[in-house]
């Protein structure tokens, strides 16, 4: 027994739980549900990274931050590397899992597509918490082609 | 940046956020947010008992399978061993933690007592879903009298 199951498992009963006090799709509930997935996921995004060693937080370059979400952030949460790692070199980041592992609750046809956003909120809301904590204010999305790969859009804003 | 603090975060997340949904005292909001950290416990214990080796499912004697959990389970949540069991060997067992880790969050004073059920909800009815796995039907509760320490008593239910 794995202690990592023990995050999956409390993650996918977080959100049966949200889903299940906000069930009308048409309420306008789902989209809230999402953001609180979301600012949850941002809390523990930050926590997790004003744990990090001293030296990791005085990453200068984006493109260092970045890679350190994609092995160590990923390494932590999900005992692996994110698959793939582009940019546009303009503050555009896109990050891929081809197995991404919050969706193992869920069925892998394509009719379970648009269940996919409620398991990707949190994740979305902790790569910019722990994006925040390095230093970095973005915008964190997620997009799904086919399950159970997924990609993280990150776009980091400039002031 | 250990994973195993990754369920802590999220944990501690988790009650604020529920708590916030239900700030009234009076209201019966706090019961109610209780009842729902208990359920989520449960459904992750019943899964994470669903993932024990086959051979493990076989416990035959109570004291075995309370055994297991203060070893194996807390090992797996905690990565450490809880520090104490008692039983009046007729169906009543005290499981005794010097350090519960969920309490990490929360000051350490006195006049923090009354804000520790929150923290303890989700982990009695873990408890209860893995007992339930395991082929016992059980009663949880906990009690705590100097932070960081708590007990939890386990009753199984004879029929």
């Amino acid at each position: 027994m794995a202690d990592a199951v023990l995050f999956e498992f409390l993650h996918t009963e977080m959100v049966a739980e949200l889903w299940a006090r906000d069930p009308d799709p048409g309420s306008g509930g789902k989209k809230k549900s999402l953001s609180v997935l979301e600012g949850l996921g941002f809390r523990v995004g930050q926590a997790l990274g004003e744990r990090l060693p001293r030296e990791t937080l005085a990453f200068r370059e984006e493109l260092d931050a970045l890679k350190f979400l994609c092995k160590d952030l990923w390494a932590a949460m999900f005992q692996k590397h994110m698959d793939g790692l582009r940019t546009n070199h303009q503050g555009t980041y896109v990050l891929q899992d081809n197995s991404f592992p919050l969706f193992i609750t869920m069925g892998s046809g394509s009719q379970y597509l648009e269940e996919a956003p409620k398991f990707l909120a949190f994740t979305c809301g902790l790569l910019c918490g722990a994006l925040h904590t390095l230093g970095f204010q973005s915008l964190v999305t997620a997009s799904v082609a086919a399950l159970p790969a997924c990609k993280f859009q990150v776009v980091i804003q400039k002031y």
